[in-house]
């Protein structure tokens, strides 16, 4: 019996809707596999916790998450209670650093039964490998001067190390898919960290001789992904242009409600975390429409972290099986509610 | 007579192939009007010149430039030549710089007759407000250590000076438009700098009680061009973000060859620079069928800037006529080469 641990965070807004749906999924997999369980801990870190406690979570809450196998997040942030900079920071991003989540993964694929807002996605399938430590997401840098000369100076902090670790992930993961990494640079105009970025690629490509690779500026590249897709496999991105690169990933798969993300730690010293990529959405809270799916593919990708690729793959297909027939929330042009969109997919996964 | 005098810097590549299209343009559009003359001067720097020189542009190339109305460019750069940083610092960003040229300007609408890659591209007709002068692309910055140590970092620098004039302007021209403002931030996660920007945002916008403003973050502000461009009017973006977003703006359209952009010098002391989003596109030189009308809407937005905004209506109006009659280059999915196309917009321009 495999018995893994979760810290289960539904933290914000729809995020406490489609969490626990997901948390179901993964109860019925787990019935299903036979030789699996899991426990399931919650913790109740969010923006009312912060009016409540004026931190999002407790000064030993690290500590608390820290023996699990794996946090399991919903969605952090609502504007309206408490700036987005605190509420993300002292959460989300406070976990992914500490527990140094050194890379963010995220795929993108054209899933039938969703419409794309492309004529014609071409059946793309790509997954974004965004370094997730350091880079433009910096706290170095401050202000000087007031009034009409005041400055602000952001610094991006790029390692060899962080960069390195994240492109070597990227090569390995296209080992085991269509053997090819894209860089997204901007070293004709960003000219300190991005030909840094660019030669960090290079050095790495040599060590992986079977890799075709690609460079492309990141305003290009973004703009790629909505006119050729199709061309990607892996695309390896700096915290910034990972951000941008999945969002818009998202946006082509035709709702950002579907994406899934994981955020991996590759020292095995602290627990991963897997977040989907949409947000807390506080206008509609409550009225039991969030979608689902982004929750529970990003439960598949947890299954693929533990090793339980099989499953997972099962729980792909029922997530498509599911879309395929027309059972889809509003946001992708349905009728159907979180629960009816989670109980289809219990059913499907109960068939295979 | 109004009488114009414009730099003319054809540049790399298909540079060479548009830009004295757009000049045949501009004659027809000055024989028409009447009481308009331009002198054109050629100025043959770019890649080739740097291999002849080490230089991308002589000395005192910015003191050749100076006394023209305007600088008219096709597009720098041929990576195969000289690497990108070298050719663009040295020519393009130079003169944005040097110049002044603070904004940058760029306007991405449906046009009939092109087809997007969206389904329902719900007549979307944006600009975009890209501050050029300072902010992520900055010289500064550097490295540290060697080898495994090896650290860079880069700094992005933003000047309230530099921020509030991109945003004057980006009001001002909503109050010819739509009146409605959307910043690009990422104050979530870039905690100098993007809070900075969204301060003054916000201090701009009381000045300009009659727009409408929207604060959305880069990531998503990008995946809603993908899948609700039509909800835009004027966006105000950081350099490196205007630089995206006008990508994503280009590719929505249907193809970068059509998008124009302008650099405005807003202080009268330097020529503003008028010049195509599309780069050199080495792989199609000398095939004749580099798409036209990126440069030749670059030239309309030349004439609005001197104030013939009636005479740049009608050039506008003619790029679409031809388009929608189905005389495009083979990046549109058309037969036309470059020489028909601008034959075809001439006849449409007598027309008007
Ligand atoms: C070539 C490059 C430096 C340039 C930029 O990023 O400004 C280009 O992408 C543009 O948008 O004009
Ligand atoms: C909320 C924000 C700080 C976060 C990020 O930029 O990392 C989000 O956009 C994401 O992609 O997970």
């Amino acid at each position: 019996m495999k018995d893994f641990n979760i810290a289960v965070i539904p933290g914000d807004g729809i995020g406490k809707e489609v969490v626990s749906e997901a948390v179901r999924v993964l109860e019925t997999a787990a019935d299903l596999h036979g030789g699996l369980s899991f426990q399931f801990t919650e913790y109740p870190w969010n923006c009312d916790y912060y009016l409540e406690h004026g931190v999002m979570m407790p000064e030993d809450g690290l500590e608390q998450l820290q023996p699990h196998d794996a946090v399991f997040l919903g969605a952090v942030g609502d504007p309206n209670k408490v700036p987005d900079h605190i509420s993300l920071w002292g959460l989300l991003i406070n976990i992914r650093r500490s527990f140094e989540q050194v890379v963010n993964i995220r795929p993108a694929k054209h899933i039938k039964g969703v419409r794309s807002p492309l004529h014609d996605p071409k059946g793309f399938d790509f997954i974004v490998v965004r370094e997730n430590s350091e880079g433009e997401y910096s706290e170095s840098g401050g202000r000087i001067h007031q009034g009409d000369d005041e400055i602000a100076i952001q610094n991006a902090v790029f390692t060899k190390k962080g960069t390195r670790r994240a492109m070597d992930y990227a090569f390995k993961l296209a080992e085991s898919r269509r053997h090819h990494v894209t860089s997204a640079t901007k070293s004709n105009g960003i000219v300190h960290s991005m030909p840094f970025w660019d030669e960090v690629f290079k050095e790495t490509a040599i060590d992986f001789p079977d890799i075709k690779t690609r460079k492309v500026h990141i305003d290009a590249l973004s703009a790629f992904l909505v006119s050729q897709p199709e061309t990607f496999d892996v695309i390896v991105a700096s915290n910034l242009f990972g951000d941008i690169l999945t969002d818009v990933g998202a946006a082509i798969m035709g709702s950002i409600g579907i994406a899934p993300s994981a955020n991996i730690n590759l020292n095995g010293k602290y627990p991963s975390m897997f977040e989907p990529v949409h947000g807390s959405a506080p206008d509609i809270v409550g009225k039991g429409i969030a979608n689902p799916i982004g929750q529970i593919w990003t439960a598949k990708m947890m299954l693929d972290h533990f090793g339980e690729n099989e499953l997972g793959n099962h729980l792909l297909s029922s997530i498509e099986n599911v879309l395929d027939s027309g059972i889809k929330t509003p946001d992708l042009g349905g009728k159907a509610t979180t629960e009816e969109v989670t109980n289809a997919v219990i059913n499907e996964l109960k068939k295979l």
